[in-house]
């Protein structure tokens, strides 16, 4: 299974998203396009602006996955420090990259305005990490190692993950069917555990709903395996079918 | 300072907030909340549908801070694990508690459904688990030492909440002035950076926005102390006005 299963954990960076000032918009994504291509986001943190959380997390979330991706902090500002910190994570220095150094005084030079260290701020990495494109704003995200630092500003989040999910490897996706059942979770609780023994190489999980008075639920069946997938879902169905009929010949009401 | 700081932290259960299936609310609204009545939310964990994961989340997040505050996993399905890996966590059994069954047993009966099995699930709790009442589908999430677990449905995880928050210790809370500055992050980082020395007990933090080709920055001041707060926000203030000057002088081209 190794070679099937790549595993992922993102580190979100930022006071304003602990606050509710912000509200992140980049855990969903990243989780959508994770599960698109075939690698599992298995574990998410969101830690404040501080040196030491930040390497703690970092440190023991790039040992435990194959792939680790941070968002904020990267900025020209006092309060962006997650350079450093991954450096220091790293144990490497953190000093100006000559590519950003460039790329950012072209970009200035362009507009006419003046490069100040301020600015520079923005081409420090971590000795040895390699570039992520930013198409909206210049400024460079970086990798080092199994790490994928990008910017906090979701429309430059995205960006840069367009740009580095064609250098990851890749899992064998986990496939996913949504059923609509129409009754509660306590309705379909025992006859769901039961298909879920039976096919333990799926993954069913249960949402449940309420919506103008009744309780329905959202059932998803998951797996990597097309054959388990299509039979799990069969089996699924199934169990709604012999509800409905059972349903049918009671006339019973039916409740979460 | 010790009683003036509480914290807290998040454990969001779920494999369909990693899969990207669905998206998150509770960590934004809980974090609203918590700053609102003075209790700083430190780190946040999303962790899958897995016991050994969730009880090594909560061991981690219970022993450092305040508080903890879980959503999803408590429903009656085979995938609701949370109250198991919760008393796992602590050590103790996991049991039917006495009075959820009355109160789940009561609601069934009024609407003629039948209390079985699976819905007795939503009973059961970690041995000394105390209630937090729910006013939306009966269930109870339940609290043991500083842990409160929760729905992960967000209207129940809030309604449940709003029960909680007046049984919590609170510190001195945090206040915030948030002031729009005109200019780019890159013009205004090194008397920021200045202002920031100058008033180490406040936390300024500089999120920058772009929009119709223009950049401009949202400065946020945080203090607990008022006179902190103004004479920070003050000193902000006059570096935009100064800032304005050099410009009108120059009539220099502004940017990021």
């Amino acid at each position: 299974m190794t070679n099937d299963v790549i595993t992922a954990a993102m580190l979100a960076i930022g006071d304003e998203l602990l606050s509710g000032r912000t509200k992140d918009k980049n855990i969903g994504h990243l989780a959508d396009i994770l599960t698109a291509v075939g690698i599992d986001l298995e574990e998410v943190r969101i830690v404040p602006d501080d040196e030491d959380r930040i390497v703690e997390a970092l440190n023991a979330l790039r040992q435990r996955y194959d792939y680790v991706f941070t968002s904020g902090g990267i900025g020209p500002t006092h309060d962006d420090i997650t350079a450093d910190a991954i450096a220091k994570a790293f144990g490497v220095p953190c000093e100006h990259d000559p590519k950003a150094l460039e790329l950012l005084g072209a970009s200035y030079a362009a507009r006419g305005i003046e490069f100040t260290e301020a600015r520079k701020r923005m081409a420090r990495m971590p000795r040895g990490a390699e570039h992520i494109d930013n198409p909206v704003s210049t400024a460079p995200g970086f990798r080092i190692g199994n790490v994928h630092v990008m910017a906090g500003v979701p429309s430059i989040f995205q960006a840069m993950l367009d740009n580095v999910v064609p250098t990851l490897k890749v899992g064998k996706q986990l496939l996913s069917r949504t059923i609509d059942c129409p009754f509660g979770e306590g309705t379909i609780a025992e006859p769901l555990a039961e298909i879920q023994k039976q096919y333990p190489q799926a993954i069913i999980g249960s949402y449940p709903k309420y919506q103008d008075g009744t309780f329905w639920t959202e059932l998803v069946v998951r797996a990597r395996d097309l054959d388990v997938l299509v039979a799990a879902e069969t089996a699924v169905q199934s169990m709604i079918a012999s509800l409905h009929q059972n349903n049918a010949n009671r006339s019973a009401p039916s409740g979460v």
